[in-house]
């Protein structure tokens, strides 16, 4: 017989079939496989008492009700879409787990409603806006002047088709967007997410809790020397653009070295005019930094920025740059956050805190919610590749951790109930 | 009235208006502008008293007899081809000066003949390789086995073209491609040509004199760690290739400064994957380095991936590499350097001897001829750019160079007939 863990490796192991592309896990906003996803969740979800709906953002919501009526309501939640030639687990293993979590109460009734969410879009794929699902609950789809929504729904995927036709085109009504949002008592919101990365199978924990979500920085930096002949300019002679952004590259890898929790990352260099034979003229390079402290992080930038224009002045090259983002960091609720460290002692696993270095969902539905998030081991630290994975063991930790965090909230429930009696 | 050195520099304008690209100069092999450039040139070696043929490997060559029959001659030769978006002096300057060399001598005939050539290809555009005119003068159309001919002749251009086809739209006959060899007693080899570097420049003088075609190395470089996620990896935790290439990049930058008239150059990298939030997973590396000992060269280029090893072993990384050009380097006839050296002194100008980094037709006639080369100031150090340029001032120290050049010859051809004299 098939263990819950199993279960749920092998629900997300079945969702990952429906794809748009024969051979890979690829799934965006409102695609076609994403029905059939719906149709399999939504079955489960009814077996288990749960009332499905899909909102007019897409997202598949199932209600598991309270023990009674007007009780408040906990989010278990994470997305349905992924990245082009995707894995299994990212996104969907949140939902599934909340599934999971319904299916091991057995019938028995909280005092507070569980509601699982499907978010319909997070990667920002099919239109290059991340968030489309979540930003719905928290009836942010709007942005700064408030006229984003209007923006978003004009935006065009690849084909040519907007945010408004696709919302159309899967049966949805786009005059109802407004119900998306939550309504009444929210409880708190939980997601569980791989990791995404080598930290915990580095310490060979199963789970990590996650205090904060890393505000980023993402900018362009150039650097602009003299193209050159590569025989015929002498070393002394060069104002060679790549050799110095190569110094500035070891240097964004030494200051994040030198300060906790900062990851600061060069990916992508356009070399001008990128010929073996040539000095390079000019080189645009990327520039990621990520911490959970903003103040930390604007220092780094600021010292990486100064390095960039030492490097330049002694080797006579310009450097400008161009900032693209300015994400700052959220912190997980901390209140729901201790619940849930003290949900995975209570289930006999080691506590390990630690960031995000990654945006989530939680991290738009802290901005209304309590949010907590829990980690799950990501084996190779793999993640958005088709050798994504997650081990039973661990989706075990979750499951009986996540049962320890419904009790600890029935608990609190229980006290607020009486206190709140005559 | 026009200045020869004005006319030299107006001349080669007048050339760079036939371009296969209005707007811009580019001239490959046997291409259509080559037979306007032909036709000019043509006409002014014949108003000078020299025979004008065409070889068949559409090399232009205008004969200026000697005094005497029987006597040896002297080249004086560069390329007409250019690369696409090209100047107008690389190359066209050399055969230009050959022609007012002449034009100087006023009629006067020397005790040797004097054979102007304006090379079909030098700059391996068309067909992807360099040298084809220079190459049919020294008979080295055959590579190893002497089989290169026929595979030279059966190389295909981006229109499909073979070489064979080009030689024979161009009107030449194929089957005389051997008669285009040098035939006689040649005495020497002299090729004037920009610097297309900034060394006389940054020293203020108008001539360089070459001693030898620097030898070159190029490699590719491949450093390979693991792809991972630029937010969720820690420092500690990365095996990032990019930041291990520019760590080597910096290296091979030191080790060059630090070797005497070495250069050494990365120009080119492939990152995979290549996104700003993602670590590199891998980076293909240009590398190119040059000198004039072909000893020091090796001895760098080992140092150079020495320092590559070191840095891939301890940021575990894997580092390969591919050679894939290791060209010796090509010393200029020391007795006509030395004599080139005394005309540039006659002339009344400082003498710089210098490498070229850069190949020449030199190189391949120092095989059979006794070759001397004679830079020109590259004002910005520029070449095969539209602003490449030349100073009249130049020109006229070359011209005069070149005349001094032509007495000392005639000195030593006299003293030779008398020692041959009964």
């Amino acid at each position: 017989m098939e263990t819950p863990a199993q279960a749920v490796i092998g629900l997300c192991r079945r969702l990952a079939e429906f794809t748009e592309e024969p051979g890979h896990i690829t799934r965006t906003f409102l695609s076609a496989p994403m029905r059939e996803v719906h149709r399999e969740l939504r079955g489960r979800m009814e077996e288990l008492g749960m009332t499905v709906t899909v909102d007019a953002a897409g997202n598949l919501r199932g209600l598991y009700p309270a023990a009674q009526s007007g009780a408040p309501r906990l989010l278990i939640a994470s997305h349905l879409d992924s990245v082009p030639h995707a894995g299994a687990f990212d996104g969907v293993l949140g939902v599934v787990m909340g599934v999971a979590l319904v299916d091991a109460l057995a019938g028995r009734r909280m005092r507070f409603a569980i509601e699982v969410v499907g978010f319909s879009e997070e990667e920002g794929v099919r239109f290059g806006v991340p968030f489309i699902g979540s930003r719905a609950l928290v009836g942010d789809l709007g942005g700064v002047g408030g006229d984003y929504s209007a923006a978003l729904l004009e935006r065009r995927d690849a084909q040519g088709q907007t945010v408004a036709d696709a919302i159309r085109s899967f049966g949805l009504d786009l005059a109802r967007l407004p119900e998306a949002r939550l309504a009444g008592n929210t409880l708190g919101y939980l997601e569980f997410h791989i990791e995404q990365g080598p930290v915990l199978e580095s310490i060979d924990y199963p789970l990590g809790i996650v205090e904060a979500i890393s505000g980023q920085s993402r900018l362009g930096v150039c650097f602009t020397g003299q193209a050159g002949h590569a025989g015929t300019t002498p070393m002394k002679l060069r104002r060679d653009a790549l050799a110095g952004t190569a110094e500035w590259i070891t240097q964004v890898e030494t200051i994040a070295g030198a300060t906790t929790g900062l990851v600061a990352t060069v990916g992508r260099l356009e070399i001008d005019p990128g010929a073996g034979n040539v000095i390079a003229g000019s080189v645009q390079a990327s520039l990621d930094v990520r911490h959970v402290h903003d103040p930390v992080r604007h220092t780094a930038l600021e010292q990486i920025l100064a390095t960039a224009r030492q490097i330049a002045l002694r080797r006579k090259l310009a450097v400008t740059w161009e900032q693209r983002m300015d994400q700052p960091a959220v912190a997980m609720n901390a209140e729901m956050t201790t619940l849930l460290e003290q949900a995975v002692q209570a289930s006999g696993y080691p506590v390990h805190r630690m960031p995000s270095g990654a945006g989530h969902d939680a991290m738009i539905l802290a901005a209304k919610v309590p949010a907590a998030m829990l980690f799950l081991r990501s084996p190779g630290g793999l993640s958005h590749h088709p050798d994504e994975n997650v081990l039973a063991g661990d989706v075990l930790a979750a499951l009986t951790t996540g049962l320890h965090f419904l009790d600890a909230l029935e608990n609190g429930q229980r006290t607020a109930e009486r206190r709140a009696a005559p």
